[in-house]
């Protein structure tokens, strides 16, 4: 730690949001938390006095200066959020009372609390890892029922448990090979290597998996991105329009009425899914030139998705070429065919096109099967595991752990020494440590916690 | 009340400000509210076992799905801010996990708060009377520390005290009276005239004086307004600028340069002021003949005070013309006569002008005096009473308090007879009672209630 008395010191800030509202709360953490509160705390018993985890009417007074009416909670150490010494001021909303009793506070030796600073202090006493306690900036920040829910289980210590599994797996199978290690003159093989092969697989296996989570884990925080693309008048916009359940886009039977693209969120099932409305790509000769092409092209590159739209008055492979073009170019972004306009097509769907969407955007609720099929598809994306929100520290370590461990495996294949695939299998087990906060310096500490904002 | 059914219903509400930040608090209160968390709340007790006013750690969940660690705290009847059984969940702040608690609350009887409501059960449980009520508004909504001081004595129940004290003189008058009026017949006189004199004198006094603290309860809201004016080239721009201490006009040697007038706002030992810099006022031969002279004219009407802004390189009577003119204009309007460019000047203010203000508001410090008369001229509004914050709802009330009271002194000295003395002293006696909420009405509670916001 840079500055061990930084840590010692008593802290303050407002807990809440900043605003007017009935009710907010300061919190108070440090050694003399109590002591402090005490000389501004006018009740029936002395702060001191309090039993753990109960609350207490009174005036916040500056002298005899009445500030407001509060209650004051203690939570002495370690039974704190901090770990140390909490008090838990309750008092009005509202920018002026607040700034009254945390300047009281910062009157004696209490100072402000830096951004994160109870949260990291609750790290340093142990009261939550690295895992938790990025769970706890997704739960403030999500916007998402789905990822709300994916980093209260973070919270509660799922992805944790998960990694330790794996962590405790290779520490066993290390240190049995170097045993080994100390043996090695003699030519002992202590770790039978099908035993050493398998703990390494199920950990290259956990890893892979996390990080292919990685993309899903965005999806939850930022949203599902969605391109709706297509020729001209082919009711791209209707479509767009369809799915918000509102008129956001200029509908109009001219062709390349969208210039720009229009964006929008909508939550379906919980997921959020950007919407991109799209200029109309014209069909020439070369199946793709077009007005407006740079731009829908980097929307597509964006996107987790391509809704082709199709105008099936047209023939159900009328944007065949342009499909192909797409589908060339963007390889590894799925595209789903919207079969527009079908209320003007009798009949359904051929059998050649059962994997395209029938959908008639200008009916009510006639772009839903559309919905269903993005929903679908937004679950697709959410593979295997499902108890964290990988972030991007996270999936860097665990992509350098990967690596050792692939290294380890290979050098094993390789017949590579039992010392020099130690050294991999420990580099993977110190990664692992970092991803939880189990080993830690002060530069990944202020990595992890560079986001915070004050209060938390 | 209109609908006593929505007064015994379970309610919910966010109790701080929405946003995002560490912590939120949700409010629950009414009959079920124990019953209704203890649903969703998972810890080592159920919610009916806590003791009273102790903090739970535990899991909010719906069925086996977490949504996030919280806190609960009990408050049974009558202990509660609503007087009603209360839960406080403490949770991450931030929307999602805010909104899902409460739907979690929302899908059992409880249903959303109204703007107020919890005050209002406040109120109606007798744990608030109308005056604590809108000291709660004014200590949430007030920007100055004077006002927040003053709203906290309020809650504290200063002003209730003393209107009581009134209405309790009036109460035993009228009762006296009252008797007197049963054995009118007899022409018995119990009660003392000089004694029921005395009362409602000073019953008047008390009205007067609150109601002349109404303006002042205003400057403390809404800050003290304060016109800055002169002629040309005076230095009004340069001191509007020294006064908020950063350049916010444009100063130039060129007369005329501000046409519009500026406004902003400072803080002086706790008082707002809000400052409006205006154009220079022409000196022709009828005196002021001016451009933009209908803009200053509206905002020195709207004004708290005047600060005359004279050229004193030019002589210390060089705006005399003018400030006689808007001292005809607008009489009921304090001007202060700011010499300025004192540091042009050989020597100080002559004696016939210690009245004056001197002030160099190019040179450092040297619009300070200026900050001091400004302090001096709002200590001087704030006439006699410091317990309240009058707002327009009670100062009307206590207007025809006053009216009735007046009434009934001048029917004493024409020799009216007791019966018609009587109700005017019971109508100032029942006006009284709406002003603390004695007496009311489902209107006067609206009233009361009409401008605060959910959660309060």
């Amino acid at each position: 730690m840079e500055n061990t008395d930084r840590w010692t010191e008593t802290i303050c800030a407002l807990a809440t949001p900043p605003g007017i509202a009935g009710l907010a709360v300061i919190r108070v953490s440090g050694t003399d938390s109590l002591e402090i509160c005490n000389k501004f705390f006018r009740g029936t018993k002395s702060v001191p006095q309090f039993t753990d985890h109960t609350i207490h009417y009174g005036w916040w007074s500056e002298g005899v200066r009445k500030i407001d009416s509060v209650t004051l909670t203690v939570f002495r150490k370690p039974n704190s959020y901090t770990g140390e010494d909490v008090v838990e001021i309750g008092c009005h909303g509202g920018v002026f009372v607040t700034q009254q009793i945390i300047s009281s506070l910062l009157s004696t030796s209490a100072r402000h609390a830096e951004p994160g600073e109870f949260t990291k202090r609750a790290f340093l006493n142990g009261k939550l890892d690295f895992l938790q306690v990025e769970a706890v900036a997704d739960l403030i920040h999500t916007q998402t029922r789905v990822g709300a829910q994916i980093a209260a289980r973070q919270l509660a210590g799922g992805f944790t448990h998960r990694l330790n599994e794996v962590r405790d797996l290779l520490l066993k199978a290390t240190s049995l090979l170097e045993v080994e290690l100390d043996f090695s003159e003699e030519g002992y093989e202590f770790v039978s290597r099908s035993v050493f092969i398998k703990a390494l697989d199920e950990s290259v296996d956990l890893t892979s998996a996390l990080l292919s989570s990685a993309q899903s884990s965005e999806i939850l925080r930022s949203g599902f991105a969605c391109a709706v693309v297509g020729y001209p008048n082919a009711g791209k916009s209707s479509l767009f329009n369809a799915l918000l359940n509102r008129t956001r886009a200029i509908v109009s039977e001219i062709p390349g009425t969208t210039r720009d693209y229009l964006e929008d969120a909508l939550v379906i099932d919980g997921y959020i899914v950007n919407l991109y409305d799209t200029a109309g790509l014209r069909h020439t000769e070369d199946v793709i030139e077009l007005q407006g092409v740079q731009l829908t092209s980097s929307v597509i590159e964006q996107s987790n998705i391509v809704l082709l739209v199709n105008d099936s008055s047209c023939g159900f492979d009328h944007s065949g070429a342009l499909q192909a073009d797409i589908a060339s170019r963007f390889p590894h972004i799925p595209i789903v065919c919207i079969q527009n306009k079908m209320d003007l097509v009798e009949g359904g769907l051929p059998a050649a096109r059962q994997n395209d969407i029938s959908c008639s955007a200008l009916s009510a609720r006639g772009a839903d099967p559309v919905k269903v099929a993005l929903l679908e598809h937004i679950r697709k994306s959410r593979q295997g595991f499902d108890d964290a929100l990988i972030n991007k520290r996270q999936a860097s370590l665990l992509s350098e752990t990967r690596q050792h461990l692939l290294s380890a495996r290979n050098a094993l294949n390789d017949g590579t020494t039992a010392d020099l695939i130690a050294i991999d299998v420990r580099s993977a087990i110190r990664c692992l440590g970092e991803i939880t906060g189990e080993t830690w310096t002060p530069d990944i500490l202020d990595a992890v916690f560079a986001n915070f904002c004050i209060g938390k």
